[in-house]
């Protein structure tokens, strides 16, 4: 496995974060943890992120001014979200090191060369044909059967881009729902559990991951996550190795999530592979609370050419994601002493936007780490 | 005991911090983590409490159209250090809540006033006499004896203010050291270790304890802290009851240090009060990773008026500072996976300036969280 050979970025070193939502804040408040500058860069003004900065760039992603300006003040660039414009990490790269490494954002910027990557590396994605026309549409549900899901190749979170092809639906209309974009066709996967595998590996090619996360979703949007995941032994250690083929597959540098669904036959556990985000993750939130070191931390030490932290897990914990109006209970999530809360600070509630989470942790008695 | 009354402050709301230090820094990255936005304070355009904040007033304490421009954008002041200037608190309390409030500066900046009041609670400072010229030193050092330590009543902190009235010193010549400034003579207490009691108290009245603190200095500066302390059990509950006894005394609101002596007689061990520190406090800083809620947090939500968070330590645990060019060492710091680290951001290093601090942790099997 290649490395950069970064030398490791001293305390002072500023460290540029593409987008301003409540990643990049989590992102910039473990910078300042460890001694480093955060730069903000992103488009809204109104962007959470900006209020923990002293200095930020609010423009767009192809303003060639702005990008040359914050490259001139920034020692790393990394990002919050994988749908980075090609433009933007490529004018960057040339000037300042963007990690995690642009095969990270070419692959998972599109779902078909994703599964191809994923398959590649003798795992399982749930069964998927492409699909760039109605007809090609047609054809691929007669393969796959109702339901399944046609999802934009580009460009989806969170369920956008997106529409669940069941019984009656008319195909046309399912192709015009998301753009006519090039687009998969996935099976349904009957899943009885979804799980993550977060890992974080260092420009040093050191791997860790962190234990297997059980998630709940709710229209699309993560609800809550658990650890443990309630999974068996073989599944979790399979998800560790899926985790750590993908990181060392894409020569990664960084945190990395890894969405899985898991399927229960006769002969016991399978996972299927849903898709990889190249950054932290929802999903990797309690490790904030219940973890020697956050998935926030590990990110900025890996970006920053720092060896990994420790990220052994000392509770067991639940994360619970403050959706819309859930903020309006702050005055009794703040009453509970049993939860850790943390709060964006977004200005306005949205249904569906994500606001905050809180994490309860439970005792881990098994736990000890040693002298 | 009286509470202000305090409506809770929404999430969005701006906290502000007097003081641009690492205190207030640290006090700032708890305030966005529970989704306020903060807004410091200070006169040094250096200073690396900026650096995690959009809003800042950079001006001299006593400018009073920055103060009332401050004022005006924030929802609550709290501050860094007990030093704030008399005429800075008065000018903001008549447009904003301060908290603590005003008598906790008022007792603590005034080193006479403070061992008064401990004594008035029932407590004991080290023998003292107020010293006001060299005539008043001669008495005070003839009933004390020496060695004694000769401090200035005000503005004292990390040994700055004070001189060691050793056999030899020329007493005209002390006094002109600390200068020739109202003062008291302390005796010299002879301890076997320095412990300090960290107390959060809130708007209703709650009162949070963290587990008491042994703390080493060096050359007047906090060197390191462990938790647990080795002390007696009678002598912990003692020093619980003065970290709650002087927040109750003050009415106090927010977070809270007792530095205190231990004694150890042929009668067993006693406690001896050497300062209140109306704040967070450096021997707290290992709250952050051992426990639930950290001091700052603590202290964020005192003087938002939300209720206090649970305070229980989950870890043993060590900090130990880095303090002046300690700080060239990150490369091995992080290195240890041991070490939780937390950098200032500091630019320039000076001897004695308090650069950041690690927290090594270590098992705590006995804890048990309940449900």
């Amino acid at each position: 496995m290649g490395t950069t050979g970064l030398q490791p970025l001293p305390p002072g070193g500023c460290i540029g974060i593409l987008g301003g939502g409540q990643l990049g804040r989590m992102l910039a408040l473990a910078a300042a943890e460890l001694g480093f500058l955060a730069h903000v860069y992103c488009p809204d003004p109104d962007s959470p992120a900006l209020d923990v900065v002293r200095r930020a760039t609010v423009a767009p992603y192809d303003d060639e001014e702005a990008l040359a300006g914050f490259a001139s003040v920034v020692d790393r660039v990394t990002y919050e979200f994988e749908n980075v414009p090609h433009f933007t990490a490529a004018f960057l790269e040339s000037r300042v090191p963007v990690l995690p490494r642009e095969a990270a954002l070419r692959i998972t910027q599109d779902r078909l060369v994703e599964k191809r990557f994923i398959r590649s590396l003798g795992f399982s994605p749930a069964p998927f044909e492409a699909v760039g026309s109605v007809k090609e549409l047609v054809h691929a549900v007669e393969r796959l059967g109702r339901p399944s899901v046609l999802k934009a190749r580009r460009f989806g979170y969170d369920g956008k881009g997106q529409t669940v092809i069941r019984e009656g639906v008319d195909l046309a209309a399912a192709w015009a729902e998301i753009g006519e974009a090039p687009a998969v066709l996935e099976a349904f996967v009957p899943f009885v559990a979804e799980a993550s595998v977060l890992t974080a590996r260092g420009d040093d090619g050191m791997l860790v991951c962190y234990d297997i996360v059980e998630n709940r979703h709710e229209n699309s949007i993560l609800r809550s996550s658990r650890v443990p995941a309630r999974i068996g032994a073989e599944t979790a250690k399979e998800a560790l190795a899926i985790g750590r083929a993908v990181a060392e597959g894409l020569d990664y540098v960084g945190m990395l999530a890894v969405e899985l669904f898991v399927v229960r036959e006769e002969q016991g556990e399978t996972l299927v592979v849903n898709e990889i985000a190249p950054r932290v993750h929802n999903s990797g939130h309690w490790t904030q609370d219940a973890c020697f070191v956050s998935q926030f931390e590990q990110h900025i030490r890996a970006i920053a050419g720092w060896p990994l932290g420790d990220g052994t897990r000392h509770h067991d914990a639940e994360m619970t994601n403050l959706i819309g109006d859930d903020i309006e209970a702050w005055r009794d999530l703040a009453q509970n002493a049993g939860l850790n809360i943390h709060i964006y600070g977004k200005s306005a509630v949205r249904p569906g936007r994500k606001m905050g989470h809180v994490t309860r942790l439970l005792p881990y008695h098994e736990l000890d780490r040693g002298g």
